[in-house]
């Protein structure tokens, strides 16, 4: 649950090319359901045998779950920006499908960092997140832009 | 729960400009809170009291339980598509903050119908969806690519 909403990287303290790895995240056929019940209630989420004959062939998570175990591993540890990981938004793609018993690792790089035009006390970081299974197969890619503040300087 | 997975609408149906609209779901700090517990445990999702000093000022939904919500409002029957609602990915933001007792509803546009070159049985429907809280304002903007499978066409 530790995040670093104080004594976190600021935007003076990263640059591109600066790389995090999270902790990993096991799924199984519980979770899918669990989420998918809540959120997104299609055959190929909900029920092994009904996924079957779908797009997908068989269970599989939610992309939207996918996603917000994305966020859990990188709020985690895995880029711990001063002022927690607040995004503004991105693009978000999801190349294979997340099965049961898959093992998600993110793997995350800073691709650009732009100080803000009108608030001096903050700018932007754009960040590359790949969501990786156990087989290295990437299951999701995530680049966010995320609010990150500036270091603050003491005043005299 | 029930969504469209046959019968639904096909690439062929589907054109430029045409509109969908959700129903709608009230979002609690109940519910902002065990979102973030398991997914987002950063304290402007977790406590009124801690988000005061934060960017958000207070307490607000992750935006990744805001298009989960999202997803369950299309699913419901806002975009009911042959074969479900797939997502192959697309672009993200959160331009407002979704804050306890907004209720969001959500529209939708298609913005475009490609179909596949590689593939006679489906293509790619691009679907702009717009989250509003009940004020009017815009709390999530998603453009996805969706894979569509084609009509059927019975041979004899």
């Amino acid at each position: 649950m530790a995040n670093a909403i104080s004594g976190g990287l600021t935007l003076d303290d990263v640059s591109p090319g600066q790389r995090f790895t999270s902790a990993s995240h096991r799924i199984d056929a519980n979770q899918i359901k669990v989420f998918a019940k809540e959120f997104d209630p299609q055959p190929f989420h909900l029920d092994e045998e009904e996924a079957k004959d779908t797009f997908f062939g068989g269970l599989a998570a939610s992309g939207w779950h996918v996603a917000a175990i994305t966020m859990k591993l990188l709020v985690g540890d895995a880029a711990p920006f001063e002022g927690g990981l607040i995004g503004a938004g991105g693009e978000i793609s999801w190349p294979k499908p997340t099965r049961p018993g898959d093992v998600l690792t993110v793997t995350s790089e800073v691709l650009d960092v732009t100080p803000s035009r009108s608030r001096a006390d903050r700018g932007m970081v754009t960040m590359r997140s790949e969501t990786r299974n156990q087989r290295g197969e990437v299951a999701q890619v995530l680049t966010a832009r995320l609010v990150v503040p500036r270091r603050v300087e003491v005043q005299v």
